[in-house]
């Protein structure tokens, strides 16, 4: 199915996130950029209230890949939801799925992708996702 | 007074601004300049509520200085509230003053203001506020 | 052909583009949101030297879809090239192809891709690509 | 003396930023925020090349205080340069003051200062500047 064509309810966790000022670019409206910042931003809020990353876990998680695409142009100062689900639910990775949305619309004014390898803190060699941190997440899959 | 001793209340508006994860830079905590982001939106916010400025009125308000004085940490994933009130509200200028709160605590974690000069949108000139326009922010005058 | 194993030669421009100290989250490297700011400033570089876009042109380019893949780490005070290449040469739209690559290194350390849709900058509606404007940039054409 | 009536020469250490398609706001032109990742860049440059930090040094430099006034407006893609000298030098501290400076222009589009407390990479506690460090930028001092 295509992204544009993905609903709210397609995606199980939710974060409102507002527009700043200077998120716009020349042209008016949220730059292309900005989108990955919520992306980022959900997925790893999501993570910490889940309990699998925090700022000073021994564990962390490096962007591999991310993706998007864009549907309807985002203005300050709307307040947008990130809605964000798992994909892939790999040993070492996890792939989430995210679609942005703005108040009051069911249809995403983009979606994406974001790809998190998990590596140690210290070494940056890749580290498994334990099966506690795997329940803690999983009803977040996608169906 | 030094800004370290103000208080919520000393500050007549607020707005709750989340930090983004790409907030943070390399020693863990939200780099300096996005502070100046939080006083950016939080005073265009509050300019677009009392309806003195907007996306596309005709008059717009350029910063010509900041200053933030910074005297503690801010981690992700806290959520900060910006509060603003008025220091000196000229003819085609104002000068907002903006505390940065944590949440649960009294004293800020950083201070500082922020100078608008309006100007019209397409010109550049110098436009005057309105007694409209003074009126409808008056209320935020430092006492 | 894989995007890791593109080299600086595939590409037709580059770019140099040093990092900003604030570039670096939380985990001392250049976050991810910063490599499509180094894609859009890059295209949109290349697309004002070659005389089809610049800041007050009649036409603009939105950006539709985005997607990096990221292979090895850039710290500060790194200074990175962004090379771009295109691939898809529609006729209202571009897809650029980028790949950011490290001093001294044949291989890159990010790739994707970057794709504008050309619109009206009034209207937002989409405006076809002149032949004068396909001819300034068709050397960069993939081969 | 006025911030504005500085020139170029009045400042030791330059160093060339070139502006991002995403550093301009909604009104065309680079946004106030921006100009501090300037300032912290430049500051930042200058203190690993003379030695006194780097990315895995000891001690790091906490911003605790930032000032700008703006006088001109830069647009994409104009490539600025950051200028820096020194103005209080004290045990644990430094004041950096910086001229941004538009190309072939002798009088500066923004100039302000930013103030390094130095502390302990992990105790965060203040460090004192050795004499080895404080000779290294010594002939940055204002005159």
């Amino acid at each position: 199915m295509s992204l544009k064509n993905e609903r709210r309810e397609a995606y199980g966790y939710g974060l409102d996130i507002a527009t700043r000022w200077a998120d716009c670019d020349a042209y008016g409206h949220v730059n292309n950029i900005n989108y990955y910042s919520w992306f980022d931003t959900a997925v790893t809020k999501m993570m910490y209230e889940r309990g699998v990353l925090s700022m000073h876990a021994p564990a962390i998680g490096l962007c591999v890949e991310s993706r998007c695409e864009y549907f309807a142009p985002v203005e300050f100062p709307e307040v947008v939801e990130a809605r964000v689900r798992l994909g892939r639910i790999g040993d070492k990775s996890l792939t989430y799925e995210i679609g942005i949305f703005l108040a009051g619309r069911e249809e995403p004014a983009a979606a994406g992708h974001f790809i998190h390898v998990f590596v140690d803190r210290e070494t940056r060699r890749p580290v498994p996702l334990t099966p506690e941190q795997k329940a803690a997440i999983a009803d977040l899959a996608v169906t």
